[in-house]
């Protein structure tokens, strides 16, 4: 999809006020009625539910029934802003990356994602259809994830000081009964597995903002991981640490274990896989697809003896089919990562210093 | 306080890396070891809890617990993102704005605030000292307010790509046993209530926006609402709506209630308290003050068996010195609001159109 995409502002049949106004300006962030008719007629007509429509300066949510029907003790909260550029980029769109990133993070703890918070900073200027097809993607991926917007906040900046649009979600998800996945659980003989290629959503945004052409075009890996770890916890609860490779990639996620977990990771590098059109584009552009940011990938850490059927659960659904063990927990060197090179060596795999990809979330 | 105020970055003894760079750079967004030493020296050493020492990718909360130690079923849950601009105005900053503005959301649907994610949208360039002294004054409201910010994120985009820095918070709070206020539950026959003058924060930015010298200083009202409604609720639970009055004003609340409750409200202009330098100043720039935003400032409807009582708690209290009952609600012109003129006569307060003042909160 792309900015001038599958919608089209001409065909929409209620937001007729919003047609008057081809771009966002100062007023739909005023409190006032051009607001107001952005709210009921785009944010509303996409995101619409029951909690949503108590129109308060707070949702209520009767969370003690939420937890009785699932047996639960314990909610999940995260929250993430989105500030990627381009907002359309090969694989997908700021809107439902904002809903996927918000929805993995609560995954990673074990998570059932269930409600969400949606807070837009708007750039005077940016275009009706554009924010259009944004909000949509929204909703589409709160479908797709059973999730519901239930709070939303918009903000209007003025025309060179925001970037098109900046979108914060924060959420909320209940852990099942018996779920304990935290960053601190990692023990030495634990593996480490990865539910697919990495790299891919980095090199995504890098080809198109860089106007590069890769000779295969990458897409992004932009993907709701709660899909798949539903059935991981289907399959087992032992499961110690789970992390979504995004800013920092797989050199950042196992960096934070590590540390958190104070044990030493290692991994092969051979096993680790990566798409030969992302190892070429990393190659040609001098960038470690060990670094490069995913938003559809997990590592996951949990005792051997669950490894097998692990593995097996996720190559058997689409999030996981490129599923690999890559390495294991060790007492030695606690909170340093450990890389087993293609020719036998070993070298220490560091937090990256810097900005590799500035604006790749 | 000012941009240069209280903190000096020279002074601060665990930040040593950050001291290494004076302004905001792409690399502190970047998860790699720049952003971890924000982290870990800046937002952890100023917010530092248990919950948020937790590091995981979503922070995990044993609710049931929080929920059964307060006889409660229910929770509230807001989003609000603060684009105000300048940073720093007569009164306070982004900062404190940024957490006040949620608790108060959380506040007028009579939650206790527990809490808080945060996320920074920070622009490239920006002083880390500017930087310090607005996390410091969130973690200040913080401590006023007995939240915590639980969960965070910080993006940095380009310089020219944003404007020094937005903020999103996002909140829980927990509703009181036998508290049901709601934006459509006000009934003909109840009084309105508002907890002093009104349009202090809209005037105090315009100040310092439009470089005005204003023959005495006007200050944001900017102040948690939290602590004023915990004493009305001891005081009855018998309350039918609260709205903080910000974007729009009082015109905007009002006109929100009036709606969602379909039923007419109608105030007294010469009722509601409006500081004679607010008066001045709106006259002065041709605005309405019933439009003007506001920080710390909420409109009570509740049944006039209630309302002495109330009003005595408000004007108990520093945030409710300035209290007055202004107007009641009607069964005639539902969905309409109505003012009564100082000569007598009556006039309509709609919902203001478009934008009075931009980037207010």
């Amino acid at each position: 999809m792309n900015e001038s995409g599958s919608l089209n502002i001409s065909g929409w049949t209620c937001p007729r006020p919003l047609q008057n106004y081809p771009t966002i300006v100062l007023g739909h962030g005023s409190g006032g009625k051009m607001m107001a008719d952005l709210i009921q007629h785009l944010f509303v007509a996409s995101f619409g539910n029951d909690l949503l429509g108590q129109m308060g300066d707070s949702t209520i949510i009767d969370i003690l029934a939420e937890l009785k029907d699932r047996n639960s003790e314990k909610i999940a909260f995260t929250t993430d802003s989105f500030v990627v550029s381009p907002l359309f980029f090969p694989g997908g769109n700021i809107g439902e990356l904002s809903i996927y990133g918000t929805v993995n993070d609560l995954a990673m703890s074990g998570a059932t994602p269930l409600y969400l918070s949606a807070g837009l900073i708007l750039e005077e200027g940016l275009p009706m259809e554009t924010l259009g097809v944004v909000i949509e993607s929204m909703a589409n991926a709160c479908r797709l994830t059973d999730t519901q917007i239930i709070a939303g906040d918009t903000k209007v900046v003025n025309k060179g000081h925001g970037d098109g649009m900046f979108i914060n979600t924060t959420g909320i998800g209940i852990i099942p009964d018996g779920v304990e996945i935290s960053a601190k659980a990692a023990r030495p003989g634990d593996l480490i597995l990865v539910n697919g290629s990495i790299g891919d959503h980095g090199m995504a945004i890098m080809s198109v903002r860089a106007g590069l052409e890769f000779e295969s075009k990458i897409k992004s890996d932009t993907a709701p991981l709660s899909l798949l770890t539903r059935i991981l916890l289907q399959t087992t609860h032992e499961i110690h640490c789970m992390r979504d490779m995004t800013r920092g990639g797989l050199a950042a996620a196992l960096n934070e274990l590590s540390t958190a977990s104070n044990v030493g990771l290692e991994f092969h590098e051979e096993s680790v896989p990566i798409h030969p059109e992302v190892a070429a584009a990393c190659e040609m552009l001098g960038l470690d697809p060990f670094y490069t940011a995913n938003e559809g990938k997990l590592v996951c850490i949990l005792p051997e003896s669950q490894a097998q059927r692990i593995l097996s659960a996720m190559q058997s659904h689409p999030l996981g089919k490129e599923a690999a063990i890559i390495g294991n927990v060790v007492d030695s060197h606690p909170g340093m990562v450990v890389a087993h090179t293609a020719i036998g060596g070993k070298r220490v795999v560091d937090l990256p210093a810097g900005e590799l990809l500035p604006r790749i979330c």
